[in-house]
């Protein structure tokens, strides 16, 4: 049985997608494949209350492919699976065919 | 007789799971057991008052199982038994079954 | 006759608590006993005023036992006693039987 | 087939202008060439929300050529094409004929 | 003819207590004695504007006692006599017989 | 055909005026002529947008005589001249004669 | 002719007093004389917008004596007079007879 894990104010739960080594479509990194980081929403916070007590939804929602930045986010493990958990204001955009 | 603590503003006292060192189900680490802290919500703080004067609520409750930081939080010592204290702010997420 | 500190601001008077060095209930420290500290609230300040100029009063009331953080406060001697000036926002949590 | 970023918060995606070496018009650099950076917006993120809440839209638009700063931006390779993405407040200014 | 000093924003004109060395009574050091420093309250500013432009004022009022920080303020003379000027948040408490 | 540059947010297009050096009226620097930077304003930019969402405009406009800080600014070469680019609260002042 | 500066948002345009090596009355400072510095404002900028696009007026006003901070303000000369630019909240106090 899994366990699922909901993040708090506007973290965001990603899976990391591997990019194919070959070029099929869409992202392609031959050289300096480091540079680009993309991954899948799992799960999203219910965001976090601005300095006024609004609360500010989270800017990308679960199922979204988004662009990570090169650095950062804190690696999750949950059933052996690895994950990674941003901030949404970390997270530089999100990705469509 | 037992003391009790009740936090201040957003502050959540927590107690650690130690996590099986075998599996049984849920949260699995065979290898680099020390990345993922879990941890159960023992009491939480009335919350904080925002610029405005307004209270923001604590973000996690009583009996809540919590996503722990890799560091940080303070460590507390109540009837020999050891706590940790954290700003809800720094707890990753809550995990469900 | 003695004198009296009303605190400013947010800020909490506090007599520290020696702990017994032999257990009869309570906060019990055999090991490493400088990790907890609590302490007598004496008194507090009015609070103090958030940025939109609304008073935010102190979070702890005189004669509260607090959990004081291990490090921080400013010592203040009074008549031959030594206090501890904290924020109250230092201050960890109230502690109650 | 194409991936588009759509970028987040106040970011820009811009594709920069490598300057003619030689003048015809316009930007000019002929010594110290790598002081000025000009680039073409290719898309903008919906702006973000002051701490009051309300959404503050992003001071540039598709199409338009900016003034880029010397340092800054993150690189991004889409479809083996390099642009950067920038906070709109790094831009320095639009270029007009 | 002695010159008078009116504080800015939430300054606070102090002159310096002298400790007796030894005690009558209230503030008695016999070690220590750098510890405590306490002052009279000569002048107030006329308090400072909040982010939103509200007035605040002065937490402490001329001829108060009042207990100050080991180290801070700016050291003033006016008419060959030696003040301290303190901004309001950085002075402790009142003192009251 | 000149390239013309708007300013983004609050920052300011200025060409800085060299000033003689042998005097006939106005700056004057004979020794330290380092000191005094003045410069007169190419364009501004539509403003920033505070806290709260309200558009505050430039406090500078164009044609305004200024007198800049010693350092800071960014070089803009356009058209083969040289510009400054500054935030507005980085000018000291506006001379007049 | 002579320039005249307008200071921009908060700042003040003062003219040190050079203090009487011998005593009158006022301000003395027989050892330690760089302790005091006391200036006369000539202008004052027309003060600077809150984060709610309030517009805060300067704390001090043309002709006021000023007590200046030890350290700090920006040297100008204006026909090859030297005077200092001062954020007001850097003033320490305004000197009346």
């Amino acid at each position: 049985m899994a366990k699922r894990l909901i993040p708090l104010f506007n973290r965001v739960l990603v899976e990391k997608i591997v990019p194919p080594s070959k070029t099929t479509a869409g992202i392609l990194l031959p050289e300096k494949s480091t540079k680009l980081n993309s991954g899948k929403v799992i799960a999203v916070g219910p965001g976090f209350h601005s300095k006024d007590g609004k609360l500010i939804p989270v800017a990308v929602k679960e199922g979204d492919t988004v662009l990570l930045p090169e650095y950062g986010g804190t690696e999750v493990k949950l059933d052996n699976k690895e994950y990674h958990l941003f901030r949404d204001d970390d997270i530089l955009g999100t990705l469509h065919d």
